[in-house]
């Protein structure tokens, strides 16, 4: 079982074609969304007030496991307001409200205790480390961070990641956090600093997996329209730690298979707004998208 | 048999490692060195009485056919001095001297003129279009061509590329040439043009073909090391149609196969300054690489 704390928020997200108001986002979410196809997942996070009975329902009739997704009364829920760029390959951010983020600690109830598998997605590294440690003993945890936290609470993110299982973060950021533009000695450093797997995620050039000595680079899946990049890199992550959990066990085969679903997840998010690709996906459709991945993959 | 035109050139080229000073270069050697390896292959330009003897000899050496490179007494050879920035993903030219360029115009020789494969490497697209037409029916022609000749050339260009069976360009230069961010998109455009081929190069992050309704992403083979990326295109080209002409039919695997190839003399290329590492490679590296390529991209 995987138990994934992160965001819930809401999202106002402008494209040169279209916007959307407060809609369903966030870290846990995306994450949860994807991650359900393949394993149970609980969330661990916290709304508030004004979170619209109708997303919780979709969350909860979608199979994720609420019971640790709290409604704070005197408090709003997290909310981002962005803008992509005309050629959607830059966002640029026009309101953060962290709301009920910032008091809220997350907290596991003694029911999800038991979760093998704990995805850490974006929190302060503090936060982050302090639901790691609720667990005794996880058979593999992952976090996810930002540019924030590297560029002001770098020495906080760096003991965190000492005491995970694995890292996924994206080029820009491997880049900044190690201070080396070339994503090999980046990945290097990163492993140095405690992770046995480390990820890359490149967006439409794909990701690179490193665990041990082994490189696995994989291209993004071609899609011709993109219709919301939003939760793409937590979709990916939970398609990659969903077939983890799915297979129980870390080999350089089921992380390539894993690094494949992550970045199918990450293709399906960002065909719709928001999380509707990914309520509306069944699974025949993600097992058709990998046996054409790999047929046009394969050299 | 394939024929490459283009340039054979001095390079002066500056890392923030070390400075090289008037080492062989030029669009016409990379592909050449690299493209010997897989079929017979023969260089049609020029170069300056300033071409050092040593490095004519070197590409006889290597079996490249010389009997299209003309040395012109009262001219000088193509001379580009470049700096790469600190973190080697940007390159500042500081002197170009077209010399010998300018002036010349690509003549077939009668033996040549039976050449199946050719390649039209960077040069303005008129010279590149009269080296096509010497031909009478070539089995495969591919063009490359610069930022420059799309900003400054670009309906001589497209005039080229409808007449060409396949079109090889960065990313930078796909997006600029087809007015779109996406690279989808740009290769459809570019189809739309003539070329059935459109393969668009990417760098670290590998490179995508274009075949009829297929497209076929690959990541570029990881490296830690990158001492000197001059010539990491042209040498992509030559392993790309190396294999195609020595294959002698177009198939999806075919062309796959030759990405495959193309993506690897591009990382070998990149390990050395100037065409060195070409030069000291043996096929048996090659076909090592390439096993252990295959391996680490599967899933």
């Amino acid at each position: 079982m995987i138990l994934a704390t992160g965001t819930v928020a809401l999202d106002t997200t402008r494209t040169p074609f279209k916007t959307v108001e407060r809609v369903l986002g966030g870290s846990a979410s995306f994450f949860s969304l994807s991650a359900r196809f393949f394993s149970e997942v609980s969330i661990v996070a916290a709304v508030g007030n004004d979170f619209p009975a109708s997303y919780w329902q979709s969350l909860e009739n979608s199979g994720v496991n609420l019971s640790g997704l709290q409604k704070i009364k005197d408090a709003k829920t997290f909310f981002f307001d962005s803008t992509f760029s005309f050629d959607m390959y830059s966002r640029t951010a026009n309101k953060t409200e962290l709301n009920v983020v910032e008091t809220f600690t997350p907290h596991i109830p003694d029911s999800l205790k038991q979760s093998e598998y704990i995805y850490l997605g974006t929190l302060t590294p503090e936060k982050q480390l302090a639901v790691l440690r609720e667990f005794s003993n996880p058979k593999f945890s992952m976090m996810d961070t930002i540019e924030f936290y590297i560029q002001h609470s770098k020495s906080a993110l760096e003991k965190t990641i000492s005491e995970v299982n694995g890292i996924v973060l994206n080029d820009i950021e491997a880049r900044m956090l190690c201070n080396t533009p070339n994503l090999m000695k980046a990945a290097k450093a990163l492993g140095k600093m405690g992770p046995e797997v480390v990820i890359i995620k490149k967006g439409e050039h794909g990701s690179i997996l490193f665990y041990k000595d082994a490189v696995f680079p994989i291209p993004a899946y071609p899609l011709e329209n993109v219709i919301d990049p939003t939760g793409a890199g937590d979709s990916f992550s939970g398609g990659f730690l969903g077939h983890i959990a799915s297979k129980g066990k870390l080999s350089l085969d089921n992380l390539k298979t894993a690094m494949a679903y992550g970045n199918l997840m990450g293709s399906f998010c960002v065909e719709d707004f928001s999380v509707s690709r990914l309520l509306a996906l069944k699974k025949t459709e993600i097992e058709k998208r990998m046996e054409k991945y790999r047929e046009l993959t394969r050299f």
